[in-house]
């Protein structure tokens, strides 16, 4: 194990959020707030915290495939520890356990939250929530990536991979430095298209880039007490659309750059993530259009909601808790299912879904065809053997993962549906589930025990299990 | 496709049923009741039937894999059609629909009701439902092996493995007639004792047979208003004991015939099945101690229902819908494991369980250990690719087909668990679910399409999965 390089990352992080801590420090000083030297004093203390691994680069900079996800795993673990110090050391989340949950709530992009009200919060402290998920959309390290390269050899894959959502991450370009600038940049051209369609709504500044922090992440921390429901008609179309975009493999948008629509249109992920979206908008709507007035505000609705648990994003702009079964089993469906690959958004990703129901089908084929020696083709390509069983390890760890944290978290007797919900709502980094954690409600009413099942949960999920995984295990063996 | 040949074998099965049609025949001339003449004449009718494919056996016995697979789900299904005419016959179940949810959820051994109260049944009909438990366990085309070769050649391999639960039958014996005989030798001794020891406990004949039907099936049909609660305590735990014995691999009753006790004990699926289900007991009766007046009855309690539902029986003595979330969740989660390959319970299989972990935890190995070529060792045998990539195909349908179950049960709005928790007792061949259809509930107020649902499952899940889609594949080939 590569120990020297591993805490060099890690001191790498710590640089890096010293200075992201410096953003909610100006919010807080253009809005007086005391809240702003908190913010000050940790980006300093992080900083200064830095130094312990030493500044100078190892001579040995590669790392391997264990290396690179105990790296990922331990980065995105410090990262909430130091991210949730300042809601400590302001007061406004004095407990450790509920600061640190949010924290991870926040950078894993899943939109879980302990607070039952937002309002009390100060701009800077709202401004960093929110900021964690913008941070955590892309990855820390892939931003790392973009500025300066970490490792030589494959370690920047590796990383990459490691923190990149989807079975397999293809390398835009060569260089997996330049691919996470390309990645970047398209995020950021994205988010900053989208506040613009915001402020042009008459958002303020602030409202309109806490709103994009939380799409662009799929993230979905609520800005107002009353959710996205408190925002116009026109600012919910426009997140509608916005997270549906944010949930889209960004090699498409690469190759739309390149003027390569063809290749776009022919992706399968593509079609079922879109087709999957538009029949469950379909169906909720008429199922729920009876509690409407009329069928087009039973659709706005409809369209909002799925975009955003379909994407993990998990904004609301109405109580999914009281709509009939059929809507909230479509949605607790979607909400697995996820989005793209290579998205800013969670869930079990609808390219490892089209994969395996081909890899099922095929294999039925072979049951009966014994002679046939067919491969998967996926993306218009012959899927390797590698990644359809790393998918396929992927599905049951999932599902094992479901089943033993939904076990762990009905300890606490909130309801069956509430504890299964919760368990999906967090490894998927949705953020709301059914019940008490529901749209309207929040993860303040739970245990100590649940809430770290929660917090493994989310780790677990924005870092597609693997890595943690792997992280453990090596910890284990060390022993 | 072999059609002559699936034909005449379809023969055979409704002149074996116009056999078994004779005991509850007898039964109502027993009881003088008019139903007997009812249970006659369908058998004849039965017989009759048969003689439409004729009677000379084909030239050309030979069948494949896939004609294996499509003649038992046509079996199956044909079983069915014919053993729900008495209860339409009679009056006593007078709707098509019911009477055929109640006969497959009897052969494929669910025992989920449409009943409110057996009470007004006649006790021929009684016994029936019973019975189709008894005869469903084994198979019912294992049986007609047992008696004479079906097929040359590979043939009657296929039909056992396509009839037998589990991810791979090994033969015990070089003759697969043999492996019938044995089989059924070992089921019909195992249930004569578990008569005996209901009679030593002061129950009828007649109410030890249907008891034992119920639990040698793992069907789990009860036979009073109250269900098992009605029976003595020593009633009770003769049945759990005898409960968790149909659920181990009758592969170790042979071993145990033979005298290889070390063997037994080496057997990965039985340490497992048999941890899981200490643990279980443990746990929940601990769960609910607080609200029995003892731990001995908690316990008693804790047994009964955690020996029913991991087996796939669905006998109840206590109403666990009312227990803590910790319990329900514990139950929900061993009725999807369900019991032992081989046996005659139902579930996903411990089995598959066990090959799945192990084969996630090689995955894992292997991404960080790049030359690693080990094999997952089960059972003191490496594991054939064949067997672990038909338990992957197994483990994706299994998920797609309680996830869409789910949405279309949903439909009904009988709550979001329930829908959940009736495909996920039908699929597993459970019987009881969560809510109206729970402990004390039963399935008559679901809708028409609720109930085609839940017939699908409950022969999906008996024939495990394969034998009904392939079944269906070819059907639409050959449009």
């Amino acid at each position: 194990m590569n120990r020297r390089m591993i805490l060099y990352v890690l001191g790498k992080i710590l640089r890096v959020e010293a200075i992201l801590l410096l953003f909610p420090f100006i919010i807080g000083l253009i809005y007086h707030e005391k809240a702003a030297f908190v913010y000050l004093l940790v980006a300093f203390g992080s900083l200064l915290l830095s130094f312990i691994p030493g500044n100078s680069k190892p001579r040995n900079t590669g790392i391997n495939a264990v290396e690179g996800f105990v790296m990922v795993a331990l980065g995105w673990i410090l990262l909430s520890l130091v991210g949730c110090i300042p809601f400590i050391a302001t007061g406004e989340i004095p407990n450790f356990l509920n600061a640190f949950f949010e924290t991870v709530s926040g950078f894993t992009t899943t939109g879980a939250s302990i607070l039952p009200d937002v309002s009390f919060l100060s701009r800077a402290s709202l401004f960093w929530r929110s900021f964690t998920h913008f941070i955590g959309g892309m990855g820390i390290l892939v931003f790392i990536m973009a500025v300066l390269p970490i490792s030589k050899g494959g370690g920047d894959l590796y990383i990459m991979r490691a923190e990149s959502p989807g079975p397999d991450v293809g390398k835009l370009v060569p260089r997996s430095r330049s691919t996470a600038r390309i990645l970047y940049s398209l995020y950021i051209g994205i988010s900053l298209l989208m506040v613009i369609f915001l402020l042009f709504g008459g958002n303020t500044v602030y409202e309109s880039f806490l709103i994009m922090f939380g799409t662009a992440g799929t993230g979905g921390f609520s800005i107002t007490a009353g959710g996205m429901g408190d925002f116009s008609h026109y600012s919910q179309i426009i997140i509608t659309i916005f997270m549906a975009l944010y949930g889209i493999n960004f090699n498409l948008y690469f190759l739309l750059v390149l003027g390569k629509v063809k290749d776009i249109l022919k992706s399968d992920e593509l079609k079922v993530y879109l087709g999957v979206m538009a029949l469950s908008m379909i169906v909720i709507s008429i199922n729920i259009s009876g509690m409407y007035n009329s069928f087009g505000d039973a659709f706005r609705d409809s369209a909002f909601q799925v975009s955003s648990m379909l994407t993990s994003t998990g904004y609301t702009t109405a109580n999914y808790d009281i709509w009939p079964d059929l809507s909230k089993a479509i949605i607790m469906a979607i909400m697995c299912m996820g989005a793209c690959a290579g998205s800013t958004g969670g869930g079990f990703k609808v390219a490892r879904v089209v994969i395996l129901w081909k890899y099922a089908k095929q294999e039925l084929f072979k049951l009966t065809h014994k002679r046939s020696v067919r491969n998967v083709v996926f993306e218009g390509k012959p899927l390797e053997s590698k990644t359809v069983q790393s998918t396929l390890t992927f599905l049951i760890a999932y599902v094992f993962i479901i089943v033993f944290s939904t076990i762990l978290i009905s300890i606490d007797g909130k309801g069956l549906l509430t504890s299964l919900g919760g368990a999906i709502a967090t490894i998927n980094n949705t953020g709301p589930g059914f019940g008490i954690n529901g749209a309207v409600g929040n993860y303040a009413a739970f245990s100590i025990l649940s809430k770290i099942v929660f917090i493994f949960n989310m780790l677990l999920g924005r870092l597609e299990i693997f890595p943690f995984l792997i992280m453990l295990g090596s910890i284990r063996k060390k022993r």
